[in-house]
């Protein structure tokens, strides 16, 4: 089987090619995915035989195939969304629609799932139990990405196991990692508003200065990491914007405050929300301002099961041989909203090298030059489709 | 003469008026006083005998008239621009310039001045010396205000003694206020930038936080005001504007900052800013950023020559009473570049009440409900004539 | 009269100047000025004619003595107490009490007064009304000093006026400075206990770092003077002490502070005081740890009468000439218990020059090695008769 | 083998109980265990076989014996030093040394290491290889401890693997727990001296606020923590004392900090120790005051060899059942200086459970009132004799 696998998915390698470039040049951002689950569509109708379920919460779309043995069902998911982002690529293939980039690669994830499919449909009389192809809008739209919306209409029903794949820079082309337990962290968000009272530059007594309160809060704010959570327990607080003021000779009234908290543990992460709220109420106390907190609770961490994870580093070995099978050292502290798929099923999720050999630049994901190799699609093809084919031996 | 003088100026109270009202519906902001410098030549032209020369230091007005009898050339100065605020008032001659209001009541002190002009051309044969109106355009415009180039184009030349005023609503119209040395403070801009390196917010450790840098600065900031210098001489820091961060969740890697320092003592103010650079260059080496000042000297402190000050005392008592002459507790904070004209020659400036006794309402220079007691009109001109006709016991 | 008090202040000058190193070699801490008053009882026996009261508030000493003539009661003030310092001044008369020195020159003061009862003893006849001597204890005891007892002893009873005096190392010995209202500050005393929760170094999260609180609240309580005074009114807030911490390796639980604040205008003390405790409780909130506050009211500002300050001046002139009488610029921002005096009746603080004009050291006031010219003593004390003595011509 | 070694060592316990409560009634503090040594050298003698060697590095001893059968030679640690704290547990057999405990458990080491000689000599016909017991001082003196000495004075000679043991509160008597890597921190100690200038606490600006320089040192060094490291690898920053000012009034023209930087990664210590450095200059800079850091590499982290903590899982679960082998989720952020053996020779380190099931109170490691249980005495004899008799299948 393995052999036959490998040979279809490198025989519709330039099938994937080409689909992976449309994807490209049309990207659409995150809950305007139309024209490419109308391409999905499309495509999963040149293959035949799924049963297929577009506008699923928005643009998504599942996909379901039975095989001819008995068996698990298996759910396999790609995310479909684009990021605002300016193409600076110069690749023939760039994206036309301006401001808007597949840089985080989900062209390539979309590719690769149509791949499995195709090679599932080739072997479908062999295939064990049955396969669920999630195409998942929005996953970049943190704090609400699609994959809650899915799952409430119906993504996962009846499935026994489900994985997802990123491509990832930081490894050369071929090589897929994947770890038991946190692989993605837990990512919120919050905003805050500081109000005191705006004066005369040159009466600051006749005012409360909100630029300053949001300065204080923003060098006590080191303190949630540095002091009140477990140092073997990753926390990251950023605060990314911080507005004050209008002009030069006048006390700011008002201080706008916008940032996100990265965290494993729900402990440390109930912390931090506790903590940034302490420390707002505080700093206005010693200020005389007024503080407002809106924390929205994001994308929680995700974790691999360990069965599954396991199962996975077989598929891996098998169809790729051991010295493609990596375990990370370290999770990563950026986040992505599979982790809700893996709160209801089993599952994994693997990160697949997509660094060319011989590129001296690295650009990481989200950057305006990531070019992913293509020598990847046929094997991230490949390799969903094995999770998929070898179930008959996952526990 | 002095009664002569009084009756006169209440004699002309309703062309005064007519006049403000004129400025008053069409402000124009700094270096853009056409209209009101035209305005002006006009008013000058239908009084007669002043030797006028138009667009000094661009929309500036120079008019000397020499008096019958020998004496000193005394300057008396207006300004003529408005700020760019959207008026409030509800007046029926508000403002029709979208956006722009003679609220720092300019339009007064020229119509003060053009009624001076009326009464001294009235008394001409008894006038001792002679008299040269300045009217001076961009005086908000700190740090590069318009009297520096009023007096690079000649308007102090053989000027013996120079008084200008300025509307104050924290005393009630027929009020005037004038103290000897400081009166109005030094004034100076700033503005800032902080490199530093953007990064995930994810990973805070790829990236060197210009936010943070920014708020460490800014609180640290405090320290030049509260520690390095002197108690007893006043002086403020004000940081009046900060922005770092484009998104929540991306590490700033620049942080803008804007802001003025106000001072009396030359001492004081050296120290202010080379303290403000030391404390960037601290903190930036401190947080592994860069940062560059650019500090621009603005106005300086205002003093008032004692001689000057005494004889203006003198004329306020003798036109309007003892009661009507203030010597103020404490000086302001705020700037005027009236300051560069006493640099030069001896004079002083005064603070003439507009507060309506009635009103209950007290609203600020600057701000959009400024309403000026017209009753300060026909005070104003008998006050700046007053300070001619009795410059022959001028000292 | 003039000539002939001059005269006898320099004939008595040997004399002073024995007196002033008795008082000199056996410094006494406050409240603990036994021997002092020991002596300064013989001297006024041994001057005769003065009525004695010992004992009042301590070890304080009151006399009194009737002029030959009607006129008003002049009380005349001098503090006795010395500093815990170990003095380094080398002086054949040096301290011989280790680790106590008369550092703040309080043996000058209580000398001139002594000089002063010598003269008035002398000239008694001619003396207008009567002379009160205030020899006072503890006036280093702040914010307890003694002024407050001797009042309520009844040291100001029937009292018209009440003058003191200050050596003062900024001046050339002979030089007598004076100013109308503010010339010393208020001063008050705090001290803070921030109390978190202990832990290992290497546990922060287990703990409460009360060192940290203490170092935020540092940081912060910049902003009462940077940001929540009138600039234009002084005001100093000083942390002199912190203190926390036990082991390098383990988080503090407790921080200990101290400090003084400084000011002039009560509301700006007032506001001092708010403010230092709001921003404790809002520190101590944003860090979970609890603070406590104990503030104490200090000596008052010192506030010299304009009616009396115009006759010291008119006093310095008559006695020294117009180029020894000095007004100064600036009060100062250190205290004095004198201010409770005046809070009680109309009078006025002098400072008394006491640089050696060939001296190119100048140490100040609490030094280790501050040293009076004597060339003050028969200056002061021919200064204090003068105000009793030319009384008569007192507002 | 292994029911005659846990036979052998249940048999020897009451011995351990009195060997132990010797030890534990006369702690020594580091760099003193005099009284300490000569009992152990003394036990060694009663037990025989074994060549003994006496002060190495300084109190400590190493002994060898040879096994009847051909081995690997294992070396077996145990530490010698008390701490300087006043016991407080209320135990029969508490310290009779005033101020000085054994509170961090090396009676209990020693006592188990003893043990573990008595079974080995038992068996010493069927001991492979040889064993040879290193009893070390000063482990508690970071950032100089023992190890290091003992090392240089050739303990690990000819050594093939070193193994040793911690008690350990979090976990009830009878349970191990290793883990493969990192399993205790790297430390190391720092002391800062900042130098400003002092003055009149009335007069800041005459000074250079040292005690305000090192609350913004404090309080930017949170930063390093929050910013500068990877978040994935555990880092602490704990500054542990603070002393700056003598008095309430003065300005402190001096700052002392001490503390310790905690972490794994040799790239974060390093980062962390710069950035002290730099934090520091630029504070200073800021402050306009010197900063001098004095940093001291303490105890490097410890890890565990892989090949040689799965034999000791092995042991563990051979002697004890799989119910008491554990695997910690997390290390310490706690040092030890076991470490620098562990960078000599591969090995392991176990954390022992001293917890008694039935009591309700956990004090921890260093604590007045640690108490260990002493059931834990046979146990850890046995397992450092297992670790010998067992070395035969060791890798």
């Amino acid at each position: 089987m393995k052999e036959r696998l490998l040979e279809e998915a490198k025989h519709i390698e330039p099938e994937l090619i080409r689909i992976r470039r449309a994807f490209h040049e049309e990207p659409e951002i995150s809950r305007h995915e139309v024209k490419t689950a109308e391409k999905i569509r499309k495509e999963l109708e040149a293959i035949g035989g799924f049963k297929i379920r577009t506008g699923v919460a928005g643009n998504g779309i599942l996909a379901d195939l039975d095989g001819g043995k008995p068996g698990k069902k298996i759910a396999l998911r790609a995310d479909m969304d684009a990021l605002s982002i300016q193409e600076e690529t110069g690749l023939p293939f760039a994206s036309k629609n301006d401001g808007v980039m597949h840089a985080c690669g989900h062209d390539n994830h979309m590719t690769c799932l149509l791949g499995a499919a195709m090679i599932l449909k080739k072997y479908q009389s062999e295939l064990p139990g049955s396969v669920r192809l999630i195409f998942q809008p929005a996953e970049e739209l943190s704090p609400t990405g699609g994959s809650r919306a899915m799952i409430s209409e119906g993504a996962l029903e009846d499935v026994d196991a489900v994985f997802g794949l990123h491509v990832f820079p930081d490894c050369t082309a071929g090589k897929i990692a994947v770890k038991v337990g946190p692989q993605m962290a837990a990512s919120d968000h919050f905003s805050i508003q500081i109000t005191g009272a705006s004066s005369h530059g040159a009466m600051p007594h006749q005012g409360k200065d909100a630029l300053l309160a949001g300065a204080q809060f923003v060098t006590a704010v080191q303190n949630i990491v540095s002091r009140n959570t477990d140092p073997l327990e990753p926390c990251v607080v950023t605060i990314g914007i911080m507005k004050a003021g209008t002009r030069y000779n006048i006390v700011p009234g008002e201080c706008y405050l916008e940032g996100t908290v990265r965290t494993y543990s729900p402990e440390v992460r109930a912390t931090a929300k506790r903590r940034l709220r302490e420390v707002l109420d505080g700093i206005c106390l010693a200020m005389g301002c007024r503080g407002e907190l809106n924390y929205e609770d994001g994308y929680c961490a995700l974790r691999n099961d360990p069965v599954k994870t396991e199962y996975m580093h077989g598929v891996i070995r098998d169809l790729f041989g051991a010295e493609n099978d990596l375990t990370p050292e370290k999770p990563a502290m950026t986040a992505e909203d599979f982790a809700f798929y893996l709160e209801e099923k089993p599952g994994a999720f693997a990160w697949l090298g997509t660094q060319a050999e011989d590129d001296p630049e690295v650009w990481p994901l989200h950057s305006s030059r990531y070019k992913a190799n293509e020598a990847v699609l046929w094997r991230g093809a490949a390799f969903l489709a094995g999770l998929v084919m070898e179930s008959g031996s996952m526990k």
